[in-house]
């Protein structure tokens, strides 16, 4: 139980505005996007500075109060929620939102923890720059939650996930300290990187309060495609193919089966097939070329690789956007897959990741062992190919509707689950790619993670934090099963 | 004191060829290569494979001797010389040595710890590829100790240092547990990081045996320019404006000052003055296009691009190397420079950055203020300009010679280190850019770090290796001073 005298001390360095009682206000944070994990928090802390998250930090210590920190609360993992008991309370980094900086010349942003990501992407396209990470939750997610959770997206592929664009971290350490380290420097070779340690930590290890971010120069010219192949083993090729002929413009190549392009076609009004042709799998592909870029415009490239692979038999049909509109209507079917697939009824998700050059085989095969193994299933996946992570699904059956898939997922979940997990860890790969291990996959994490990632997992974490006070419940695995 | 009994366990697991204990051949391996680290080994292990190195490690934990990974010994800051009281074993890693894979289609190449550099460019430019990382110590320093240090050198620029181009580790932990993150995955968001954590960490957490790194396409068009400016902030100047106009393609952006130049060309046979105007500064340019580059050759980017500088103001004068020998005649200038500086007589050195846009201020205002403070020394600096990283140097006092200079340097050594080191922390800068601590810097890792930096690294240091036994002595401070 948290003491009227431990709030008041909490008051007492969060400022009037800074502790937030009221039920109503808290109830939304209370939950995941996707209700699946419910918590209680009696109040909700909501620090200005990295001051008054580091006095903060200092109450919770003094009283063994844990505190949960949380951003935009779009985690897929339940890693922003807190736990049922109420022993804990939300940290709320959302009011630490101004953009402390944005040099243009130097190509870096200086951002608090709580802004948005979209907050950022206008600001840095008003000066003439981009911050090349989106993703779908862009809207609320922010920079405090996208470092902590390592996010991807879908320009990785170019740009690398949030720890490649991160320069410089702030943040209070669960023993109350301030790690100042916001300068961003190219070459620091001062000890253990506790940056990149902090990076995807999912605020375990400390509290990011703010980070110097890179910027990259706007897109001046750019070609997106979509493109129908035959199997995953030809996309893969012709990506290479594309890399070896363009170079690293490609900013986008995202793979799709048929049977997701036709759901979500369903669902999504206004959408309509990019290509006549039905083909097996489609790819969509951008380039994007900015104002240095020498040569032929992003338009004639693709035209030529496209041509190129045609030649080659790797392509059976394609499409190039006329215009930005529809460029933006085939982005749209990719970025609405998840809804197209969950029109069909209730499944199992997977964001998993492989070596890249196995990942063909991969989609391929273990879609095929698991509906085998699970008869009545449909198992398949979409997403990054050229980063080696996709989203593989299974679906549960549905002889008699949504109910019978309910069942099925509640008798064979467990198993079904597995059964992926194994086939990733056999495969050399992860079992969280971009989303990481929150609350959902700490079962599974560690079952499969080997005695020694386990073992420094929980040693890094009790050296920084043996009260276990930072987002307690997440990504640490009590001990190890295997 | 190393007990007969230990040896033999060692004796045991390392075979006839695997601890030598011939003091002829251990002697080489005592010292470090500028002679200023002296230490003792009463016998060398030399594993052959990744179990051996983790029961050798297990050996070391049951009879609480201390081991010292070593490369190819080439530290900069006496990372690798065993202590001098013989309480430590050298383990070197060098007859780990085999690539076990080079995959041109996947650009990786997955190589034991004790690879040398330069075999390792060789494979890769056989197979059509490079590895983009290279530094004076290529042909002695292994794998293993360029990612124990984080190495930079001259292409950090473009490619990143050493942590960006490591996709996958295996290394044995002080628990003797081999972590197995061989696998590249561009996405894992598995719990905390250890790759990342062992990336820099001067063999003090774990002890690296093999690593997947990233290959890049070979260079098909290379252009290589001298250019002489008025001052660092010119150079810096030149360097942003071209990443405006030509793009991510220029791979060397280094600049020294004319003194520099002019005791090179003094002591290094066969050079000679690229460019006949004296000016103050010089920047030596490096433009790299590979084989899917589009447009123009690098040649006549570069000539654009000097042309557009030279109308802007921002160069004197400008000389494009007309072949390969001119170009490797220009990079022995920029590479013999240390020997230039070393020629005046016994200096400070320091290996600092600071954030780039800073820089031209801090390398004009600190070497004047430097010299101010202590009448008699020349302060200067060259190197990675554009990664915010120099090479800094304070030449004592020459008035009667090396002796009064050496005699200066053990009077006034500690006070000047301390007022470099103060103004480079005062401008948010750090102490080791690409050299690391080692037993060098420790002081002043100590006197100068956060107490929340400090800290963190003693606690990550004692939860992976809570018995010292992992290269003792160096990284990590006992104490926090401040």
């Amino acid at each position: 139980m948290i003491s009227d005298a431990a709030l008041a001390e909490f008051r007492a360095v969060a400022g009037p505005q800074g502790l937030v009682e009221d039920p109503d206000l808290i109830a939304p944070w209370l939950s995941d996007w996707r209700d699946k994990y419910h918590g209680r928090s009696v109040a909700m802390l909501v620090p200005r500075s990295t001051e008054q998250v580091a006095a903060m930090m200092r109450v919770a210590l003094a009283h063994g109060i844990p505190l949960v920190p949380q951003g935009g609360n779009t985690s897929m993992v339940g890693g922003a929620t807190p736990p049922a008991d109420g022993s804990a309370l939300i940290l709320s980094m959302r009011a630490m939102n101004r953009i402390r900086s944005l040099d243009p010349a130097a190509n870096l942003a200086v951002c608090e923890a709580g802004v948005i990501l979209a907050t950022l992407h206008e600001a840095a396209a008003a000066a003439g720059r981009r911050f090349p990470l989106s993703l779908g939750a862009k809207g609320s997610a922010t920079i405090g939650g996208l470092i902590s959770t390592n996010a991807g997206g879908t320009q990785v592929l170019r740009h690398g996930t949030m720890r490649a664009l991160v320069e410089g971290i702030e943040a209070v350490l669960p023993n109350g300290e301030v790690h100042d380290g916001i300068a961003a420097l190219k070459k620091d070779n001062r000890g253990y990187d506790l940056k990149q340690l902090l990076i995807g930590a999912e605020g375990t290890l400390g509290i990011v309060t703010a980070a110097s971010l890179r910027l990259v120069p706007g897109i001046a010219d750019r070609c997106v495609a979509w493109v129908g192949v035959e199997d995953p083993h030809k996309a893969l090729a012709l990506l290479r193919r594309m890399e070896a002929s363009v170079g690293p413009v490609v900013e986008g190549f995202e793979v799709l089966p048929e049977d997701t392009v036709e759901f979500t076609l369903g669902v999504v009004p206004g959408t309509r097939r990019p290509i006549e042709t039905r083909a097996p799998w489609h790819a969509l592909i951008e380039i994007d070329l900015d104002a240095a870029a020498e040569g032929p415009s992003a338009q004639a490239r693709m035209e030529a690789a496209l041509a190129d692979a045609f030649e080659a038999g790797l392509i059976l049909d394609a499409a190039l956007a006329a215009n930005e509109t529809q460029a933006e209507s085939f982005w749209k079917i990719r970025e609405s897959a998840s809804e197209g697939e969950r029109s069909q009824g209730p499944a199992l998700q997977f964001d998993i990741s492989v070596p890249i050059a196995d990942m063909p085989r991969f989609m391929t095969e273990v879609a095929a062992a698991c509906e085998a193994r699970f008869p009545g299933t449909t198992a398949g996946s979409f997403g990054h190919l050229g980063d080696g992570n996709v989203h593989f699904h299974v679906r549960a059956p549905m002889a008699e509707g949504a109910e019978t898939a309910r069942a099925w997922i509640a008798r064979h979940g467990e198993a079904a689950t597995r059964f992926v997990n194994d086939a990733v860890v056999a495969a050399g790969g992860s079992i969280s790619a971009e989303h990481g291990i929150g609350q959902m996959k700490i079962g599974e994490f560690a079952r499969l993670a080997a005695p020694a990632q386990i073992h420094a997992v929980q040693a890094i974490k009790h050296a920084f934090d043996p009260g276990g006070l930072l987002n307690p419940g997440k990504l640490v695995p009590l001990a190890p099963v295997r």
